[in-house]
């Protein structure tokens, strides 16, 4: 399962298997491309995709989460972004991955109970939900608060299902 | 020479080789590529990699011309645009393709001496350069105007070159 925040410059990326027990997951890798800075933005995309196609190849998620589509007030980083996430979408779909999204407010509320939580919190609840230190940066730890979202977010959905 | 005007659903794309004189153009492919509607936009966006692709093995050209990024007043749809922008700016990326960015005021004030000419003028005179009747629809005819712009510009700046 990989969880991916893209951006054009930084993209954090984990890729979680779950375990046996509710918050038991494996962390099989993660980190954050970082897209050569001061290159032309085609140079940078190339750079996301290679290693991004890389870092599939080696832990073969069959699914990916990244956060859903919503409004930016600027329309400049929106573009620019777009770029960027358009380019991890194809690498995923070149993969054959299926696509789950997520929007922040419901990442935010399933890890840490509050839709508006700080990205720091965001990242102690990810910490503490493997039981172990991580020395990763904040995209890193966003990704993989969409991994765990969307393994917790299944486990829930197939108990329902269970219990039907 | 490849031409091209991004877009999720329709992406219009012209490959032109330059002739002997001014204003002599051989048109190699032209046309839309249109991704298969109503399907969620990962696979809109494999699609169009995938016909970029092909379209770029076959003709084999060695630069891509296209619309510089500007600001939308919607960013929204300055996202979606961005997807389709990213994976076009890939595929060409990959193809060893060189990329070079034109406004679309500049394209317009190349072609039709107006900085504000509309798409069917843009279209018309496109048609005019080229000789011939060419049923394209205006995402092509755009983008073979991005392209006719490169070339021209391209001789311009060899001729003013030489006039050093």
């Amino acid at each position: 399962m990989l969880g991916l925040d893209p951006g054009s410059h930084h993209t954090g990326y984990a890729v979680v298997e779950p375990g046996s027990r509710p918050n038991d997951f494996r962390l099989l890798a993660a980190g954050t491309i970082h897209a050569p800075a001061k290159k032309p933005l085609n140079t940078r995309l190339l750079a996301i995709f290679e290693k991004l196609t890389q870092i599939i190849g080696r832990t073969s998620p069959v699914e990916m989460a990244v956060e859903g589509i919503f409004t930016y007030k600027n329309a400049r980083t929106a573009l620019i972004l777009g770029h960027a996430r358009g380019v991890a979408l194809l690498a995923s779909s070149l993969s054959g991955l299926e696509v789950f999204e997520y929007t922040p407010t419901s990442v935010k509320k399933a890890l840490v109970g509050n839709g508006r939580a700080t990205k720091e919190q965001v990242r102690a609840m990810t910490i503490q939900i493997l039981g172990k230190p991580l020395d990763l940066g904040l995209d890193a730890t966003d990704a993989l608060a969409l991994a765990i979202t969307h393994l917790n977010t299944r486990k829930i959905n197939a108990m329902l299902e269970r219990c039907k």
